[in-house]
Parts: structure tokens; sequence; C-alpha cells
């Protein structure tokens, strides 16, 4: 079957032929339908994020997927049903841990997981492929054309609901929340934030930081969601409280390693920034006396967060069912065949996300 | 009545003749018994935090205090009663806000309140004082020579329900924690950390940080409470798992603008720092793409948290109720009559916590 993914020592995708893969007990064959790409395939593929599955000269990319059971294998699913896969899985061959136990493997720490499509396990950029049940979240069939928007939507429940606990033990009331990231990420954030559902109902002014001239196909996407573009060029991050309003919640979804600093400054008393971008090293001088005294003296808070598992993916739905057709039009900016590859992962600022189709149900 | 103050223009304590106060409707005459002295109370007088209440030429210390009631002005107090008082009011003659109505002053934010002792209002330092009962928590008889402390320790019971809340959406289970300073705030909350009250009785290993030689009575304290000490000229803050273990909560006591970054490697995946130092400006270089990273990666949080309230008082008197004798006598270095005020104030390494005594009950 074709796969989609690099080989050890380069930089670069190949359509490979691989083997179809058989499915295990507990397991079931999933034909795949379509998987999007995201900032994190693209550090896959530079090589600054993850590594390759053990004894591979390859890694199959791909961890935002949407599929059709092919073969149930005598599991509980049914044939024809459409699903999305969760990322994390223990390490080939280990026994279970007490994140996986207790159904939390996104809080599992480095060394007891592997990452589908991203460390130490193939992704699911194949016509085909495996995965235990009780990794395969069912979906509408309505849902195979973006459910492969589960999974990033997923990390930003997760992220969220880190964020509202940090803030659950007083009488929190947030009304303003500011998204970093004018990204696939950043914009299906902000649509949550403002397709109303609970706990994002609170949030009556949204503001989304991007860095682009217009027109531009992003902002024009944030101001029909009722957001209001912040251009960084023009208000870095912690002077939102000057032109705008200080703000309750701060979403980073940039990667920029300055950006945790400035949120703290732009948080309202109260307030928390929860942090999902991974930025390589870098070091610059901050006034952390300062950062610190803030923290401190209007009760703020930070907290990062990273993968999501089931429950995550359930409220992914429920947040996806809210978005409107032209939002979703908008976002999915492309979609390839697989042998189109090289073109999907092309990244220019006409692009906002893109998906390959293996195959339609 | 004598009144332990300072002046404007100087940073120098005096004893003032003052007019003794007359309570208003709703509140009550306290006759104060114990008041006692932190970092903040020298803080106000070398004119780093804080402010003179308005319209005077002076202000009275102290916010750790314990009295008797001594005319409860026909409030459901009964006089003879030991209360410790709160440090957050509205400011005078200011509507109330909701932060207030909802019995958390200790969330709002700056110009929306004023501190006893601190910030707008005279403190307990004098022969008595007035306040409002809602104010005033009653305390066991037995409390009137360590009820000073419940201020101190409630500030802990607050930033530690707030660290706690932001791990409360997953299934932590917290082994270790790690006090940062080994002054009195510190001190008191390796106590509530190993005197095995819920939520502390999780932590299985405990670690405070100082920068002592021995022998030192805060080592002493720090060993027999069963907690290892760190010599942060040994073991820097981010080396602690080098060393013993990363830890899966940091609590900052030292108020030293690097301990917030240091805190993100010292932290073990999931944990949670949580900052109550209020450090001056100082700028520093920091790999500033490390931190984020591993705050994201690791799901790390932190937690700034100032003052606190009627609940975390409460609290904190089941925990001062845990503390064995012995603490409170190798913690608390010396008593002194309102005429020692300026011993009372001298900082060297013999004194760990010190209390000025107005009357006995």
């Amino acid at each position: 079957m074709k796969a989609i993914a690099i080989q050890r020592g380069e930089r670069q995708l190949h359509v490979l032929d691989v083997p179809k893969p058989t499915p295990d007990t507990g397991e079931a064959l999933v034909r795949t339908l379509r998987v999007g790409i995201d900032g994190t395939d693209h550090e896959v593929i530079g090589g600054s994020h993850g590594h390759y599955p053990a004894a591979t000269d390859h890694q199959i990319l791909g961890h935002e997927a949407v599929g059709i059971v092919e073969d149930a294998n005598g599991t509980e699913l049914s044939e024809g049903r459409i699903v999305v896969p969760t990322v994390r899985r223990l390490p080939p061959g280990a026994d279970t841990n007490e994140y996986f136990e207790r159904g939390e493997p996104d809080m599992a720490p480095d060394g007891t997981y592997v990452e589908r499509g991203i460390a130490g396990a193939h992704g699911f950029m194949s016509e085909y492929f495996t995965s235990p049940t009780e990794y395969l979240i069912p979906v509408p069939d309505s849902f195979w054309e973006y459910g492969f928007l589960i999974e990033p939507i997923s990390n930003s429940e997760k992220a969220i609901e880190l964020a509202f606990a940090a803030r659950s033990a007083f009488d929190w009331q947030p009304e303003s929340a500011f998204v970093l990231g004018n990204g696939p990420l950043g914009l299906l954030t902000l649509a949550m934030f403002t397709q109303r559902r609970e706990p994002y109902a609170t949030f009556e002014r949204t503001y989304c930081l991007g860095r682009r001239d217009r027109p531009d196909p992003t902002i024009d996407i944030i101001e029909r969601l009722d957001g209001t573009y912040v251009d960084s060029r023009e208000t870095p991050v912690d002077e939102i409280g000057d032109v705008h309003e200080k703000v309750d919640m701060v979403y980073e979804a940039t990667g920029y390693g300055k950006h945790l600093f400035e949120t703290v400054a732009a948080l309202a008393p109260n307030g928390v920034g929860v942090l999902l971008g991974i930025p390589d090293d870098r070091s610059f001088d901050i006034d952390g006396g300062r950062i610190h005294r803030e923290l401190v003296l209007q009760n703020k808070a930070l907290v990062g967060s990273v993968n999501s598992h089931v429950p995550h993916f359930e409220r992914a739905k429920e947040s996806l069912a809210t978005f409107p057709d032209w939002f979703l039009d908008a976002l999915v900016t492309g979609v390839y065949s697989p042998e189109e590859a090289r073109d999907a992962f092309e990244d220019d600022d006409t692009a906002i996300k893109t998906v390959i189709e293996f195959s339609a149900p």
C-alpha cells in the first residue's frame, strides 16, 4: 500500500510502497480516509521533533486522521464505522504503565509512550492502519470529511480544561480570550471560543494574533468569527492592555519562545495563560523579577499542555459539530492525493490547513 | 494608646501615642494580644511595598495579629473571644465590589482593596484595633499565643489550594515537595506538608532550600520535620533532580527573581510551581525557549498567589492545631514588648519568627 514517509538521513517526503498491516488481537484494520498536516509534521520532517520507530529506516507521517473500519477483527467495532485514532501508544513490547492504565496517556512522561507519526511509531499517512480499538473514537458518518480536525481540536480541549481547572478554586468569571497564532490550531481554538459552547461561552470578547497584511484569508476568518485581529508588528502581545484590554485567558499556539513571558503582562488579574507551542532553545534578556511579581500579586497562572486523550476527543467531536460550514470550507484550503503529498506540505500564505485524502467512504 | 508605626519621609520605627479607636456599627473593638513580624513589614518600612493610609502622616504596621474581643458593640461576637483578623478591606468610603461581595477579596485587583498594615490602612500593631466582625475569625482560647501565625499559614493554604486545583483535571498523585526558603513562611509550609493533614499527606518526601551553614536553627527544624535540607550554594534549585529527584510541587517563598524560572526545571512531569515571593525588578538572561518547551511537553504549571481570606484562615486553624509544641517553640525565637519593637525587627541568623506582645488574655 502507499505510505507517505521520510527516510533516515533525508529531509524530504517519499511515497513508499509498504506492506498492508495485519491487525493483532484487539485491533481493527482501518482504511484511511483523510490525514491532516500540521506544524508538528514539519518539525518531524526537519528533525527538530520526534524520532523514528525502532529498527526501521523510515517513518510514516501523520497523526490527524479519520478512517473507516475495514476489518473489525472480532472487536466491538462495526465494519463501515467512521473512526478517529488517538496518537499515544505504549512503546512496542512495553508492559502497561500507570498513565495508560488510568486512561491518561497524555500525562505520561517521556519514555513511557510513543506517538504515532511523531515519535517512535508509524503514523496514519498510509492507505490502511491498525489500532487497538480503545484508541479509535467512533464519529458520525458525516464527519468523514472534517474528522481529521478532531485530533488538533482535542489538544485545545485538553489545554483549556487544564486552564479552567487552574482557576477552579475561586469564582472566576472570564470575559475575554486572546489566541496567539493564526495558524490552523489558533483558528480552530478561536472557533471553539466563539461558537459559544460551554465553558467557552464565557468569552464575550476574543482576540487573535497574527503578523499578516490585509487582505489575508486568516484575518477574514478571525473577523467572520467575531474575533479582533491583533497584528503583532503593531501590537506586541504584552501591549494588548494598552490597545484593547488585558485578557482573562491567553492561549498560545505560536511556539515563539518570548510569548510565554509576554503572556504574563497580557493577562488581567486572576488570568491564566495556556501554552501549547514547542519553541526551540532561545536565550534572551527579560525582567524576570517583574514577571514573577506580577504572577504573584495578581494571582496569575501559566499552564503547559501537550497531547490529549479519549475524553478530549469526545469533546472535540462536540466542538466540531458547532463549527459553521463556511468556517470549515475557509480553513481547509487544499485536499490532495497521496501522490501530491509534496504540494500538500507546501507552506505559503494562501495555505491554512491542508489534508491528504487516501480514499472516500 | 501605643502604636508601632512608621512616619512619612523616614524609614524607622516609632512607638506613637494615638487615639484608641471607636468601633462603627458592625465592628468590634479588639484588644491586641500579639502581632507577628514578617518580610512584608520590612518591605513596608523600606518603602518597596505598600503605601500610607490617605491623609495621614504615619502608618501603623502589622498584619499578623491575634486579639481578644473587648467590646462586641452589639455584634454577634462574644466579649472575651480570641479572634484573628483578615487583612484586606474595602477602600475607605468605597462601595462594595464583586470580589468582596462573593467573599473573595484575596482575588480583588489593585485599587479595589486596602491591606491593613501594608497598603492604605493602619495595621494591628497597637493596643487596640477595630474591625467589621466578618473579618474576625474566632479561634480557640489556647491559640492566643500562636494565633498570629494563622495569617501567614492562611497565605500558604490559599496558594496550595490554587496549586492542587491546577492539577485537578487529571489524576495527579504527587509524592514530593520542595519548599524554597527557610524563613518563617517556608518553615510553616514545611510543617503543613509534614504534619500529614489532607491534602498534604500526599507528600512522602519533602525538601527545603536555604543558604546557611550548620549548625543552624532552621536546618535543625527542617530535619526534625523529616525534611531534607538543600543548600542552594551547593545545589541550585534547577539541579535538585541531579542530586535528589525532580519534585511534584515547588513552593517558592524566597522572592528571588530567578527561582520562578529554575522552578520549571526542578519540577517532575505534570508538576506545579506555586509562587508567593515578591521580587523587585531584576533583568537577566534565560533560555526562555527551553522553559516554555518544558512547561508544554511535560504538562507543567506555575501559579502565583497573594493574600487569603476566611476559608483559608479556617484551614490554617486546622493546620496550626497539628503543629507540635517543639516546632512552635523553635520557630518563635523572640517575644517582645512594644517598647522593644526595634529589637523585634532586628533580623539576624538567630531570629526566625519574632512577635510583639501587647497584652495577655
